[in-house]
């Protein structure tokens, strides 16, 4: 098992918690900070509210890159302050690449390396000979899309080879040949609890990152009551908005840890 | 026909070329330099040699976020370069994003807004409804994952419901209803002419963006005779390492743009 999994059972058996803040911090939402840089500003503020009932955060790089130098610096400067106070939670960057070999394994020193993610979400579509440098870095997780939690997602995930769905041969490959140094994951929506039932029952213990809990109206009972594992965990349970703009976030957080234990 | 093409195609019928050049600019092949910006100072060098030939540069982000801030500062200043002194000339953002809709609407602020392209790669797999606020932007262009250019391609583009592969599937939903702004073109790798072939058959005239000739070993003469539209153009052909690391990335530049023409 990858050090990166290790990290996320460790931290979850620890403060008893599956939950994953979303640090995807748009800076139209955020108050002004004397500091200059509102969103590592923000994302302190975050953290150091809703650390005690979290195992792992989860900036969506989207939200930085749109601030361009800016945005890389306020990401930076949130990972360095995660590293030096919280290194136990685990770190994922929301960036859902996938390219070929080349421009994979720069992609792979950006996130791992320069901004120093424990994990990365990638997208499968170029297939697992693209994604190999990512997929070699055994100390770290790649987490893969599978079934995503847009109202859109079955445009292309719900078309059929054999009476078999994109979706479901995606988690059929990284299970049974993606994952030979341990370290996948796969991404599937809270919204389609049914697909999140099939994926955990093919998945054996694998990790699933769940978004789409909160404002995107995923039901969290159903989610972990079809995604827990055998030991009951197993989930990576993501909520982004619902946390960060809550008028309590450390309260939205708590009750999120707590709901979910309730139904595990 | 949204301002992106209508830019490509006034600037082949200018300079005669379909040849784009992918400034996949990696900092650990780079010269040294005294200015301290060795992406930039490079990318302005082979700017200036190959732009007589060219009529589009496409940056491949991974190369510039491997260094962090330092990198999207030389990925803007390569922007504002060409914005300044070659303003007709296409630019491509290859970023093969794709995210739910309100993450993409902030890469599509990222790319478009803050960095100022023209044009931008993105991946499928999410379906329409999570790249609308990249297919809203009519003056732009969204250059959509077909085909691509790396040997594992086939793991999943290649999975066939009632006979068609997804990437054949793609090209169909791209062609039929996602560019209703007339903003949408598609990537096909020169390592597939025959599938480069069956997407010209289904598409139009919509403009193709073919990577995969130089060092992935596309060949250029298969490729065009395959891709080229009713009018001898719709292609835009991009070699990146081919030409930056060329000797003389000035006639590399020209051969391709040469080559390309005796088979149009």
């Amino acid at each position: 098992m990858s050090a990166a999994i290790d990290k996320y059972n460790r931290r979850v058996d620890r403060v008893n918690s599956l939950v994953c803040v979303g640090l995807d911090s748009a800076i139209d939402r955020l108050p002004a900070s004397d500091d200059g840089d509102p969103q590592f500003v923000f994302n302190r503020w975050i953290i150091e509210q809703t650390h005690p009932y979290v195992s792992a955060y989860k900036p969506n790089l989207a939200f930085y890159e749109a601030r361009g130098e800016a945005g890389w610096q306020a990401l930076a400067r949130t990972m360095a302050y995660l590293r030096e106070h919280h290194p136990d939670i685990l770190t994922i960057a929301d960036a859902k690449r996938g390219d070929i070999g080349s421009t994979s394994q720069a992609y792979a020193a950006a996130l791992f390396d320069e901004l120093g993610f424990d994990a990365v979400t990638l997208n499968p579509y170029l297939g697992r000979e693209a994604l190999q440098p990512f997929l070699d870095r055994a100390d770290k997780g790649c987490i893969i899309l599978c079934r995503t939690s847009n109202p859109g997602a079955g445009e292309f995930q719900d078309i059929e080879q054999d009476g078999k769905p994109l979706w479901q041969i995606v988690a059929e490959h990284v299970q049974a040949e993606w994952n030979t140094a341990g370290n996948c994951m796969l991404v599937v929506g809270a919204t389609y609890p049914g697909e999140l039932r099939q994926v955990r029952a093919l998945a054996g213990d694998m990790p699933l990152l769940v978004p789409g809990v909160g404002a995107q109206g995923g039901d969290v009972e159903q989610a972990v009551r079809a995604g827990v594992d055998s030991q009951g965990r197993g989930l990576i349970i993501n909520s982004s908005r619902g946390i960060l703009f809550s008028d309590n976030p450390a309260g939205a957080a708590r009750l999120l840890r707590d709901t979910i234990n309730l139904n595990r």
